[in-house]
């Protein structure tokens, strides 16, 4: 598990991620997607647990030739009162020294399935690769992707359930809002 | 054509939009749709005339009972350094007044066929009808917002092509770049 304290900086300073989250995927697959989707986990933990019970969604965009950690994101839609501030998006945001080429040719991973809108954003920027921690709390936009020949991943990962359960029984609420439906606990 | 001085604030002011711009579409869903497209077009020119050559697409989404402008966008990565900070994106935000569930009674209006990320939005928000200004610029996510039985209405406004066509000839490589494309004018 990563330092709590490395956690807490601005999320521009974890692009430095461990050594050992830096292998390649095309090296050992299995591991380095699982050991990206753990960092992601803990990035969706800062959200929620060090950032006032933030929806507990990560993200991170890795090269696929290098393993290098190109962005991280997560969901900040009660930090930040955002609507679209998912992790994707999130990770996404800055054109600064990344330009779109570089997203060609890199994966995706997120610890829930991607929302219709961040699914619409990988494609637009031509991801060809999404890994996803698990989607049986919310299923997104994977048929989507798939008509658009992206690889799709999915990790079936307990932890990451573990921590969307234990937020949707908290904040159910936010939850409901955030994916637009008006079901139990949304305001009506 | 809108006031540039009442253009020049701060989007968040626009909503009141004048009184010939509020008309139920479903008074008069041809005249009201072309007003409101023509709102959305200010938007897109105050980006690319006032804020420094923003791309200029504008979005705007409105109520269908009442024609009342819920909420405005307009594309922002040059303003704000964004690569996500579409018209759409813009316009949906900001969680403060407007519950998600207002989205399912509304129309999305903007000048360029929306992207697939926007695309995405509009499903996970549920918006039932985009009204798209042109689409020869640009094809977006037309297709997937049918497959999710969103009404889409094309308007071939010329106003919105020659605004485009204008910002294409002058920022060639911002526009490839914003597109996620490689073509001739981008970085390779």
């Amino acid at each position: 598990m990563l330092s709590r304290l490395y956690l807490r900086k601005d999320h521009r300073n974890l692009l430095e991620s461990p050594p050992h989250l830096r292998k390649p995927p095309t090296l050992s697959p299995l591991f380095s997607d699982r050991s990206n989707i753990a960092h992601a986990l803990e990035l969706a933990r800062t959200g929620f647990e060090d950032e006032g019970k933030g929806i507990p969604i990560g993200t991170c965009l890795v090269d696929n030739k290098t393993g290098k950690m190109l962005r991280v994101g997560w969901r900040r839609r009660v930090q930040l009162g955002s609507a679209t501030k998912h992790g994707e998006i999130d990770l996404l945001e800055n054109i600064d020294s990344l330009p779109a080429r570089v997203y060609r040719k890199s994966t995706l991973y997120t610890t829930l399935s991607t929302c219709t809108m961040c699914t619409g954003a990988c494609i637009l920027y031509s991801i060809p690769r999404v890994v996803i921690g698990e989607n049986d709390t919310f299923l997104g936009g994977e048929g989507i992707l798939k008509q658009h020949d992206v690889e799709v991943v999915k990790l079936d990962m307990q932890d990451c359930k573990l921590l969307m359960k234990r937020f949707i029984e908290e904040c159910t609420e936010v939850w409901w809002e955030d994916i637009g439906e008006t079901g139990k606990g949304a305001a009506e």
